[in-house]
């Protein structure tokens, strides 16, 4: 870990996927940053450019590539003098390696954070339970990472998916919050109910469908999780990928 | 005016004045935007670094000029590929034209749209009421354009700027929503006590501090008509800087 530094390190946001979710972490970092005044606040640049092919179908392989337009956005963001980039969409992630390979400056990777969050946890989780877009799912870069990490983890089964999940995200990306609560807290509690002891909202979504729902385990938001890691990283107290391990390490 | 476009165009936002003031321009961009999907929403770069020296301190001469670090912001944007660009501080207008003269692109000036608004009320203001910094205050453009229009406008005494304007925008700054509330409506009082029958808030910090607030007479947020503006120039109906008149042009 190195020691704080003196000139924060200039942070790049690729959103656009969708724009709502790149204000939703910008208002994240502002509130997760240690500032009394102004310029104590993070540099950030975003990219919110909302014409990125749909993600849930490029990995479902029923859609174009949005790559192209992702890497466009990486470069932009390096070309502005960013020297880390985080990505507010968790399916987007599926193109990780390509975007870190496009630009010479780190991703700081949703799902790092997350798995880092979860083992700072003061009672660590025996299994965690996924939310997630079908995208998200299909990439699987979670449960890699949680499995090195020797956790189990568990998602949704098809029809849980269905009825709950996409129903979930569906509302909210509607603006019907209130719609959404019902279909959210039946997804937790069907994870819970075949062992999981904290639900990982990986999608943005998600903590909004969250607010005032009643679960039977801790919600984590990984989009709150990266919020922190990319101040911690701007601040110097963390390298890029924190403290993620090169291979299995687990804890259980 | 415009037909509507297949493209909208790219907008940049110079942020940093303070961060949140950015983060909240984007929140109010998205809302006024008519999108039914994510990839309808305008192609959005936001610079929003807040290492800059403070602007209230500048127009009144008792500190550094934040104008070098604006201009690399304003090329930046341009940088990136924006074709216009705004930004999310009343009091940096004050070097609105060093800003233009920087970049190739136009800029959205906050109070173009906000008179504007104004004009386009169907109960147009015989006396406007200006609510903003010293330093904003100070600059005058808010005057000015509004004379040009044919509005009469005041704003708040020695005293009451300090009782009151000062003192709202301070405690939102701090965090403090409630405690900014007594002053905010003290200032809409003092001013509506002399005639005012429209207050124009010209800081992006008090309408959080006008939530929930009484005031005696209709309020108008200039961060909202910036906000509509924006919109209205990425999707082709509108030119930079409206319908403003090059001269004079009284409605009264």
């Amino acid at each position: 870990m190195k020691t704080s530094r003196n000139v924060p390190r200039r942070i790049g946001i690729l959103g656009g996927m969708g724009p709502a979710a790149a204000i939703d972490l910008q208002a994240k970092i502002l509130a997760a940053t240690p500032a009394a005044t102004d310029s104590e606040h993070l540099p950030i640049v975003v990219w919110n450019l909302p014409q990125v092919p749909d993600r849930v179908a490029a990995v479902l392989g029923t859609g174009p590539s949005p790559v192209a337009a992702m890497t466009a956005g990486a470069r932009a963001l390096e070309a502005a003098g960013c020297e880390a980039f985080a990505v507010a969409c968790n399916t987007a992630h599926y193109w990780a390696e390509e975007l870190a390979d496009a630009v010479g400056i780190p991703l700081l990777h949703i799902a790092d954070a997350a798995v880092e969050a979860i083992a700072r946890r003061p009672l660590p989780p025996m299994r965690i339970g996924i939310l997630a877009t079908r995208g998200t799912l299909a990439a699987a870069f979670y449960g890699t990472r949680l499995a090195q990490r020797g956790f189990e983890w568990i998602a949704p089964t098809e029809d849980e998916q269905a009825r709950f999940v996409d129903r979930a995200i569906e509302r909210v990306k509607a603006g019907d919050i209130e719609g959404a609560r019902a279909p959210f807290e039946g997804a937790a509690a069907a994870l819970a109910d075949r062992g999981a002891d904290l639900i990982l909202m990986a999608c943005t979504e998600l903590p909004l469908a969250a607010g005032g729902a009643r679960s039977p385990v801790p919600l984590l938001d990984a989009g709150q999780a990266l919020a922190e890691a990319i101040v911690a990283y701007s601040l110097g107290f963390a390298t890029a990928g924190g403290t993620k391990p090169n291979g299995p390490e687990g804890i259980s």
